[in-house]
């Protein structure tokens, strides 16, 4: 057991405001089950999916976490137990839906649940309130897209612990060796630097790389290979890193070190377009325009970016359509990439948090081909 | 990319059954999202949360999947390929929505979920259809529920793997070293012995024990702790192992020996009221009978255990109140604990299989306390 990462009074001030949030968005009570949601606002993830544990908050209802008795202790090591939540306790065999309806208000009450809700709790939670269930999106992603200065620090604390990692990939990445022994070496490296947790370890040599989602493979690194090495892990805290540097192995072909400097360009692009006001679609197309204009549009099969935070995958999203105007303190990734299927592909990804009048990277290492081996 | 375990006919008879069961369940489609129904259905499991992978199948409905491109290369690889299932493929910025939409029968037809899918995809399904979803849970878990001979194999290989890792668990427990330096020890040997991924790894000593959902911490193993260790990872196919055994550090206090004596018997109870047609839980009684007769049953704070496949946690469930029959094929653990906050606590756990005449044990590892240090 950790204790929770930042002082009682951080949770408050983050519950205090999703109530108000609530409140404001005409709603009279939120659901908050396991997730990435919950941990942000009360400093626990909440277990097994099968168990229903859930905060119930809102303006017309008593703060109330719902959890499995045997999470007991998890939950009262947290700030609920510091900020007097009141908890309802379950054992095997209890109706868990129960104690979340006696806690919401009488009649046809609007209620909405979080993104990361399953529908094995959704659903019978909707039969037994006997109203639709909205999304708390806008209320919950509003506290977690704008960092603190807190969060911040974690976030650069994850950027630097995965920016060592990548500084030694020479230690591991060289011909002979499968996608799958680097990616175990890159894993332990990713502890050692500072991670609690390794998320994701995506190591795409060759045509592997080609697949924005590869993971590992058995494929023997060959010379010439490009490869996509995409990896990420959870500081104690429980804020992620994720950056991505593309290798070769030897030297690359003329054209592939043409088409990954202008991917190179594209990166930068979109980092220097970040500002408070500019939206994320403008972001992405700042990356999309570089690489449409060199005949690489075609290659670029994914958004730009996804922000971080608790999870490595949250809101804002740097796609097209996305009108949403950054803001001060929001964390994202910028990783454009471009893929050649069956042939080769190439990523590169910084971490970036928005400032006053632009924007703080916090991946730093070298963002050109490297070549190992 | 590991192609998938099972040969495409196998798939082919699990999407069979499953478009049967939902016509004999009155449904019109079932939209599975990603997870470990998608898994067992397809041989893939669905990737990121927040962009939509969806299988739609149904007795109205052209099997189809719904994927974002940039993993598309995984799906073609699995049984869709080779079923000629329908693919319908997305973009960032596209509507994912609308391709579900569009597969299903106009009107307002009858549609159930997957219990994983979450609410960031559901409530906007639910919203374009226009009726109230259900959940699937009687339609799929059928077949998760009931192995064929194919899974029991993979089943008995990750239990033989685990056992294996428990057999050498000497190396690593002893007292001065941190449950953190043994649970690092122990995950390199779940890997070493066969595993692909480790899933858990608890080592809950002296008061750490007590909780049931303690995974591990920097605490110091003592002389004389009583150490609960519950480990599990996935084969390659990805089915899991998941066993407790409890361990002393030297010898064992004369009432915590005895206690332990008692929660074996209460295993083996367990373990012996297994047979096709007994529910499970009168199975779950069987090892609660022996506790509580022994002045113990205040100290067992959860269920008997639960089933096992291509996720730790599924049906069916022994537990209280779960008046389901069991059948020849069904896998599940059985795994009472007992629990003393403050002080310490064991449990003791099992995968077994029903067979026509009883259950297969497939985790043979002795059940007694044993001395480690």
């Amino acid at each position: 057991m950790t204790a929770t990462p930042f002082p009682a009074s951080v949770y408050a001030a983050r519950l205090e405001r999703a109530v108000r949030m609530a409140g404001e968005a005409g709603l009279d009570a939120v659901i908050v089950g396991p997730g990435a949601d919950l941990r942000y606002l009360l400093g626990v993830q909440g277990d097994t999916i099968e168990r229903l544990t859930a905060l119930v908050l809102g303006p017309g209802v008593q703060t109330t976490v719902v959890v499995p008795r045997m999470e007991l202790a998890k939950v009262r090591d947290t700030a609920a137990g510091a900020l007097g939540v009141r908890v309802a306790d379950w054992v095997d065999g209890d109706d868990p839906y129960a104690l979340v309806i006696e806690t919401l208000p009488a009649g046809r009450p609007r209620v909405a649940v979080s993104d990361a809700l399953p529908a094995l709790h959704l659903i019978p939670i909707a039969e037994r309130v006997g109203v639709n269930l909205e999304l708390a999106t806008p209320v919950l992603r509003e506290g977690r897209m704008v960092k603190d200065a807190a969060e911040i620090a974690e976030l650069r604390r994850a950027g630097a612990a995965i920016d060592a990692v990548h500084r030694r990939m020479r230690e591991w990445l060289r011909a002979g060796r499968t996608e799958r022994e680097v990616a175990a070496d890159i894993a332990e490296a990713i502890v050692a630097e500072g991670h609690e947790t390794v998320e994701f370890v995506i190591v795409g040599s060759g045509p592997n790389g080609a697949d924005p989602h590869h993971e590992v493979s058995d494929r023997r690194i060959a010379p010439g290979d490009v490869v996509v090495v995409d990896i990420g892990g959870a500081v104690p805290s429980g804020y992620n890193s994720d950056s991505t540097r593309t290798y070769v192995v030897g030297s690359a072909a003329e054209e592939s070190a043409e088409r990954i400097a202008v991917l190179v360009r594209a990166q930068q692009a979109a980092v220097d377009a970040v500002r408070p006001g500019v939206t994320a679609a403008q972001v992405d197309a700042a990356a999309r325009r570089v690489l449409s204009d060199a005949g690489l549009g075609e290659a670029f099969l994914h958004r730009t970016g996804h922000g971080i935070g608790v999870s490595v995958h949250e809101e804002p999203y740097i796609a097209p359509g996305n009108d949403l105007p950054l803001r001060e303190g929001m964390a994202f990734s910028i990783e454009p990439g471009i893929y050649f299927a069956g042939e080769w592909g190439a990523r590169i990804e910084d971490i970036v948090v928005v400032t006053a009048d632009g924007c703080e990277r916090l991946n730093v290492t070298d963002h050109a081909l490297r070549a190992v081996g």
